[in-house]
């Protein structure tokens, strides 16, 4: 498995409209085994995502995905910044696919 | 929903030993709809956890169930630090319960 944990920041008021889209073609995303978007309660602007995929080519391939490009074409600008950003080897527990 | 993400850094040479006992008690907990333990590719030995809860209720009663308590005895021991912890508020995704 390849996993990914990593934070955005949301233009100024804008990260309900953010997550929303970021929430808004999951279903189209094969080989996706988690994808949990979370407010950070402690920053307005700030979000975290966690994700699992079968492996990083599942996780390429969903960039190509054309509701998955809409969806970041759409959601780019409202971005100021990632960070945080880890790449991980997921080996198990509850909620994976 | 409430969220966690942190890291665990294990005594040298003990994260698979850790890690098995990190998985073993996770169908008892109540309340848990995600619970996702990751290698660090970068730092053989730390473990990534990322934790999606009903609500906060639900994690701190998830620390009395007994097998959860034994597990907690018998890993403590094996962890250095911890560090990198966050609280996350989770609005949706994939793999929630």
């Amino acid at each position: 498995m390849y996993g990914l944990i990593g934070k955005m920041t949301a233009v100024e008021g804008q990260r309900d409209v953010l997550s929303a889209i970021l929430l808004e073609s999951l279903g189209k995303m094969p080989g996706c085994l988690s994808y949990i978007v979370a407010h950070d309660p402690a920053d307005d602007n700030a979000i975290w995502i966690t994700e699992v995929w079968t492996d990083e080519a599942a996780h390429r391939a969903s960039l190509q995905v054309p509701e998955v490009k809409a969806a970041i074409h759409r959601g780019l600008p409202l971005v100021v910044t990632f960070s945080d950003a880890q790449v991980t080897t997921p080996i198990g527990g509850v909620g994976l696919g």
